[in-house]
């Protein structure tokens, strides 16, 4: 099988670089790479960062590298990862090695990475700790006036001061009508009266990316706000309850979209109730409605977001969200901040 | 054709959003997107940020939804992003849509992007001149015993300061022996006497990315380091002098080879000479060896990085890189700020 999706790679080896293929075949392992990452494979071995693959260099094109490695290895069945290799790769290698059968595969890395081990979860809950640290500071950097922008620059100060490498997404900081946009982007709009404030941040520690969403109101909030806050509140600890190893992902959606739909809000909550978090912030399991073709089962070890919302057009939004790992029993909450809306 | 890879989506439509389709059909075309950014498209349209196209809601599942939509224009042959469909997406649509003969395209809207229009080069010149000025200011970040980090961090600062919207890709501070990775990320490591330190950062402005890199070295360079750098600012200048519209990518790579492989330094030079620039950090043209498969011709409205670097596993590395706007004549460089090695 050739695993050639840079985040599967890192996962199964350790190597860290941009362009790579790993050749597994019965018995060993070959990382294909290029002169760029050559020194830094030696130097992570020798670290113990990766595990002791055979390192080929490419000499000068990827595909027909692999095409060499393969006729060498006398592969003939080679599996490949059809939900990450374009046709126009597929149709490059099929050109450059005919007497190969190419097999598409799909999650099988992806689905070894859902389930987090021992090692994993110690990261994840000190990422989950360190993220409800800066939502704690949240109500600090919100003022009258300030603009989406200079907030979210402090957030990212200081999600890099918690001892993170950096951000795990561009921080979201969408206040009044632009806090109707599930992915707003911070703007120069400055904070005013009445405004509900979405702050949607995350940070990547040890490789591992924690998400968590807070909301914020300047000055008095208009009554629709408090009301649809506390909604949006009794759906996430809908939610929250209903996570459990051998529950299905759109369970645990229907739970917090039936406490929206009973509020008069089921047309307000656009997106899924959420998504699994690892080396990559979007990954499996997914967490939203049946009909989207979320099939997918919560197995004890999985860590995910429950992030529901509403949204009014021209109004504005609010959504809460924290990360939370599986268990046989229910779940542990990893990102444990306080979840009353920051009045400023 | 149905355009899905988010940056071509962006460059034709304006939409900004994670997930849409753009279908072209005879005399229209329509953006194929879901709830979470209905109401961001209306308000773009209606500021003029985005074209003025027919949107149409997903219900639930992409891939269905757009089955639908062609199935309802009648479509019988349509093409698609061979080199952004995955395998397996693809087979999704002929599943979805059998009767349909589905047509593999390459690079229609990338050929198009690596064209610059007056507009888009009036940004260039404005990022160009903003990064210039943040190379400007490296050596007052630089200390002896500062991290790697720390150096990283003021760098990224000074982005945002500069006006960017943010950095174009992870910022690069590698000293000493790190210096030798092509590709390294800040680490804790502290700036010690006679490292050689390399600075290679990009900003985004406009959703334009520019890309520069210079070195510095922390009190006594040793001779070596001093011949490797003279050497590596030749390749550039007789790379720079090579640009014109009509010469072929490889022949400006062979141009900072040739100095290079004089100087015995042919094997450290572990990468290709440049790449373009636009929406993305890396797209067409690639400047590298023909024997790597990079066929393109320079044409005038391009922008492209020039790149050249020397690598010496154990001792360290130099890159100077900059970026240009190719024309009849030859190239003007955007990035001008003194190449001189930064002394501290």
């Amino acid at each position: 099988m050739v695993v050639s999706h840079a985040t599967n790679l890192k996962y199964l080896s350790g190597f860290t670089g941009s362009s790579g293929f790993l050749v597994l075949a019965a018995g060993e392992s070959r990382l294909l790479t290029d002169g760029r990452y050559e020194a830094q494979v030696r130097q992570r071995v020798d670290e113990g960062l990766m595990a002791a693959v055979a390192v080929e260099r490419v000499d000068s094109r990827y595909d027909a590298s692999l095409a060499r490695m393969l006729a060498r290895l006398g592969a003939r069945r080679v599996g490949f990862e059809a939900g990450h290799v374009t046709v126009a790769t597929l149709r490059r290698w099929q050109d450059l090695a005919p007497h190969i059968d190419w097999q598409p595969t799909e999650d099988v890395v992806e689905r070894q990475r859902a389930i987090k081990d021992a090692g994993e979860l110690a990261i994840f809950r000190r990422a989950g700790a360190a993220l409800a640290g800066v939502a704690r500071a949240l109500g600090s950097w919100l003022a009258l006036d300030r603009t989406e922008k200079e907030v979210a620059g402090d957030i990212d100060r200081a999600i890099v001061d918690a001892g993170f490498s950096g951000p795990a997404f561009p921080t979201i900081v969408a206040s009044g009508p632009n806090s109707a946009f599930p992915h707003a982007r911070p703007t120069d709009r400055r904070l005013s009266d009445g405004d509900l404030v979405v702050l949607d941040f995350g940070g990547v520690l040890g490789g591992y990316c924690v998400d968590l969403t807070r909301v914020a109101v300047i000055g008095q909030a208009p009554r629709e706000a408090e009301s649809i806050y506390a909604s949006v509140r009794d759906a996430q600890a809908a939610a929250l309850a209903a996570v459990r190893a051998g529950v299905a992902g759109s369970a645990v959606d229907r739970a917090a979209r039936h406490v929206l739909e009973s509020r008069g809000l089921g047309e307000a909550f656009l997106h899924g109730t959420g998504h699994g978090l690892g080396l990559e912030v979007h990954e499996a399991p997914r967490i939203a409605r049946a009909d989207s073709g979320a099939g997918d089962k919560l197995e004890a070890g999985m860590v995910c977001t429950i992030e529901p919302g509403a949204y009014l057009d021209g109004f504005g939004g609010v959504r809460l969200e924290d990360d939370v790992f599986v268990t046989a029993e229910g779940c542990e909450v990893l990102t444990e901040a306080p979840r009353d809306l920051i009045v400023v």
